[in-house]
């Protein structure tokens, strides 16, 4: 049997389990064209909220469906001369054991690198954090950038790479711990805690001259203090916005907005890591250099058993993760 | 003696005439290397009332100062070796009849065009429009463009010019008429009141596949319907927002920011003319081949004599005017 995970109902306000329900479906049968892939890591991932409503990059997750989410497995069955068992794959498989798809909605893997690093830094994680520092962020030695939700899986790279580019980078993250630990294990220049009294002030303070990145996984309240302190032709990089995706009516947003991109000739771009696909293998042969030398940290936070995948991914709504989240749920076969 | 329009508190709120006083200086004495300019047309830009703000894009008017504002004049007198008697220039010449500047706060103009079309289209209206379009929103033919304050000096100009690169545009304009004026006088393909009663559903089906740009003069209610309707890919110029200048307190933006942008993948972007001068000779002779061969319209309110100056611009914030409004208080020497 393939047990899954299926939303019973959209959910309203902050997440829970009870909107899920594990259940065991047959195992499909593989038609000509088809492959059939076991999973064996789910990648968490914040935007999976935001799939739930209607406004998303992706199209709703409805009630009945098998939750979505990106995953790491291995072709167990092919009807198709493009992959043989055995092959592992990146792809949009599921909250379930085993999925059935088509050559064209997998990404071919290489099977050298372990489940932990084909989640993280050589997934959607870690090329997100890449093409949002170089291709949209553009940013150039000496710059000041800062990385909100900085302990998380994409800030984390993000802040890293754009150390590695030569800039001064500050993260912020909740609470005094990450935030030592964004210093000391992952070599930002500075972390600010947005939970701390006073932190609109000790952001002013941690950049006088003002900001020329802002990568922003978060919105809401630290986006508000980063239109502070913009510098000129700074650039907020729109990755994400978790403070808003639990939020049934999120906030309004600063009331900055528009002015302050005219006045500091400042851009706001959004971007999704699906539109760069051509451009994934350099990035990928950029991020293995990095991580082979030692440069980029790579942490994960790896949950073991299907039956954890709910609940891991409510902590990580809440904050309580450092790097990447994922659940692990198979291994190798080789 | 030099009349002069001196600011005599930082006007909080709707902006009155009460805040200004005309008063007599000597005529400034030219010291060497320094030109004396006799102000002939002086520009209305809603921009003025942002310099009364601490938040701006020039250092404030301070109570005391003469208050500041673009300017069409004549050298009636020079000790630098570039400018001479007779030579027409745009500056920061001030609501003033004479101004003492320095040869690196002139902009050398042709005297053959007319005052009214060196303080439009010649002027930063109309190189704001032309940058705006193509270097900020990057139209294309075939793309669907809404512009803001359509009826305006930048948005009659800005709109027209998407036209004439081949996209379909839809204005935003006060009132009945003004749309129709805007249709029918300016060539766009349509025009909408945002005074009316269901504008965000009318502009929902004016748009029903959405905007791939949006040239925004306004800001507030008008910005945050169009970032209900962004196209993939979508730029959002943000050139001016004329609704929030006269605001003591504005109210915050959209709370589809900033999730909007990375969902439609979308650039926000601000921009202000002077970042462009290098490129004015080429922006001036494109626009002079339009106005040439009736392509592009201009349009001019003119208002006669200085002591009219504050009254002129007041209506100009209130959204009465057709193009551009300026105030012309003396005539060219030849």
């Amino acid at each position: 049997m393939n047990r899954q995970w299926i939303l019973l109902r959209t959910p309203v306000g902050a997440l829970s389990t009870q909107v899920f329900e594990l259940r065991e479906a047959p195992i499909p049968h593989v038609g000509a064209g088809q492959v059939l892939i076991r999973n064996l890591m789910l990648s968490l991932d914040p935007a999976a909220r935001a799939w739930m409503k209607v406004t998303s990059y992706r199209g709703q997750v409805m009630p009945g469906d098998v939750m979505h989410g990106f995953t790491i497995g291995q072709v167990v069955n092919s009807r198709s001369p493009a992959y043989k068992p055995g092959d592992v794959v990146e792809c949009m498989g599921g909250w379930q054991e085993l999925v059935l798809l088509t050559p064209d909605q997998l990404v071919r893997r290489n099977p050298n690198h372990s489940l932990d690093h084909l989640v993280s830094v050589y997934g959607i994680t870690g090329t997100t954090a890449y093409h949002g520092i170089f291709d949209v962020g553009r940013v150039r030695p000496g710059e000041i950038v800062l990385v909100s939700a900085a302990a998380g899986a994409v800030g984390s790279i993000a802040g890293q790479l754009a150390k590695i580019a030569g800039c001064h980078v500050i993260g912020i993250a909740g609470g005094p711990e990450k935030c030592r630990w964004v210093v000391e294990e992952l070599g930002f220049d500075a972390a600010l805690d947005y939970k701390a009294a006073g932190f609109a002030d000790q952001l002013r303070e941690a950049c006088p001259s003002g900001l020329d990145v802002f990568f922003d996984n978060v919105g809401g309240a630290v986006l508000d203090a980063a239109l502070a302190n913009l510098r000129m032709h700074a650039r907020i990089v729109c990755c994400g916005s978790v403070s808003r995706y639990d939020r049934e009516v999120p906030p309004p947003t600063s009331p900055l907005l528009p002015s302050v991109l005219t006045t500091r000739r400042a851009r706001m771009e959004g971007f999704v890591v699906l539109d760069y696909t051509a451009q994934r293998p350099v990035a990928e042969e950029h991020l293995e250099r990095w991580v082979t030398s030692g440069e980029l940290k790579v942490v994960a936070e790896i949950n073991q058993g299907l039956e954890h995948v709910p609940d891991a991914l409510i902590r990580l709504l809440a904050g309580e993760n450092r790097g990447k989240s994922a659940v692990q749920i198979g291994t190798l076969a080789h």
